[in-house]
């Protein structure tokens, strides 16, 4: 994993995690624990580091950046715990999930601790523009998941497939870079040239999970390949391979409305992973990740800016 | 019911409601039903009505204060939301819950979305220390959440006993109270008397509904008599009880770390009603009654205060 992006603030993401523990202090020693779990079993912190990059870069007052990037990885940790809950997940990048250890109630409890830790670190950087984003975007990541809740399965939608993945994920990223741009006091242009920035990388993040779901290694995926659409998740793979291949008889059934049983489901899975549709998604995502670097060209040229566009392009270059 | 201390402000209670509902939309139709109902079947709105009163007795800027009052009564709908998803009740306040119509998945989503609800709420105040103490205070609700699943139950501990419900009612009592002090923007001697006002109010609150669980009439209390005893959790009275008659053979099974079965239980709670615990635990709740007359008396004679006192008095009062 090419991890240079992490350079220019390893520092600051040390010291983000340890804000992020300290939320737990003279907390009950259960509560203490299970975020310690899950902030020791973290993912690339991708967000935080696009924070303090984005940042650095535009000249954020350093403590304050620093609890923005711990809120906005509290806030992600937060709706992961919930989700994992919800689809009743047990493993998250290998390790246990915190509902396959407790209780369905501890976990809630956690998730919702976890939301109040986040507002209170937004709270900390004391603007108020800060904390109407966050609230905007946890309402948005939490419609967009009951919005799929409460929609037929199934469903071959371009559009809808695009909204979806900017409520779960992109909406999170274009949160990261924007929140660093507002806190920066840089101009309202720079502030939306940032937040188109983490708009695409997000939208490129999403794509690319949805092919590894298609073409990745089960056991580092950590997840049955194909997992989405026996779950009938329609994504990009499925809906790029049956405009290409209208003839297949599984995907016409999609396209009529049924849903698909596990042996059809992993046969169309099959024939997706081995056809053009996998290569057109990728073209798909790349042409996000060349937006993204596009919003950073009027930027002056920094390490941060540059570590900001190896993230672009780490994006749909790495296999987990 | 006495409701007189709704008066001055049954205007403004019907704004807060109408901006509450405002929250969910152009959201997913069944996330507006959903919110629509909890709001519909919302109790009496005594959190609120503190704010509203505490906010116009000392001068809080209306919209500000109405946007305030919404934020505290979705905070405590959205911990609800979640309470009931917990302890599976399938009726509060005689009205089926969320979770007994929707799955938990929806039911989690929906809390979740009413918290960053309640976050863009406060966030409108333009108040960056109401947020702080808005977050604060849902951590102590959680946190107090947790530590009550994670203690043995079956404990007799007065200690922890009023501990937990400063955690689980006094808190946001408080919060109701010393926000519309804060937005008011009075003395820090004038906003500690309030807060110490909602404290004591909550505190009388919670005594009280823990007094109803042995006392009241099963039909409108919505749960079975003792109900809190068979599920080992141990109130007021029954400390009291222990206290007053230490020689009772149930009650010395609860001194010496051991649970009763139900029929022990039924048979305790059956000796608590019918003694004087139950007077005793009244007077502990007049208590606090008194002491939040006390914190009011500097604060000069109006229509508000007198609702506001109205309030604690009502609150021993009530039936349900």
């Amino acid at each position: 994993m090419n991890t240079t992006y992490f350079s220019p603030v390893q520092e600051g993401i040390q010291k983000v995690e340890n804000l992020m523990r300290s939320q737990a202090d003279n907390q009950h020693p259960d509560l203490r624990a299970a975020l310690d779990l899950l902030i020791s079993s973290g993912g690339k912190r991708v967000r935080p580091t696009i924070t303090l990059l984005a940042g650095k870069m535009l000249g954020a007052p350093e403590t304050e950046l620093i609890t923005l990037a711990a809120a906005i990885e509290m806030l992600h940790t937060a709706t992961l715990v919930h989700d994992d809950l919800i689809d009743g997940s047990l493993l998250r990048r290998g390790i246990p999930t915190l509902n396959s250890r407790w209780t369905p109630a501890a976990t809630v409890l956690t998730g919702d601790f976890m939301f109040a830790r986040a507002a209170r670190l937004v709270a900390d950087t004391g603007s108020i523009e800060l904390m109407k984003v966050f609230a905007n975007t946890l309402s948005t990541i939490v419609n967009g998941e009951i919005t799929q809740l409460f929609t037929n399965r199934c469903q071959v939608d371009r559009e809808g497939y695009f909204d979806r993945i900017y409520a779960k994920t992109a909406s999170l990223f274009e949160t990261s870079a924007s929140t660093a741009a507002i806190l920066s006091g840089v101009s309202r242009d720079e502030i939306e040239y940032m937040r188109r920035y983490g708009h695409s990388v997000g939208m490129a993040f999403q794509i690319i999970d949805d092919i590894l779901d298609f073409t990745g290694d089960e056991a580092s995926v950590g997840k049955p390949t194909g997992s989405d659409l026996l779950q009938g998740i329609i994504t990009l793979p499925t809906i790029l391979y049956i405009e290409t291949y209208p003839v297949d008889p599984d995907g016409i059934s999609l396209i009529n409305g049924d849903c698909l049983d596990d042996n059809q489901a992993i046969r169309l899975a099959k024939a997706i992973r081995n056809s053009q549709a996998i290569h057109l998604a990728y073209e798909e995502a790349q042409r996000y990740v060349q937006k993204a670097l596009q919003y950073l060209s009027g930027f002056s040229d920094t390490p941060e800016r540059r570590a900001l566009e190896d993230i672009a392009a780490y994006i749909v270059q790495r296999s987990l």
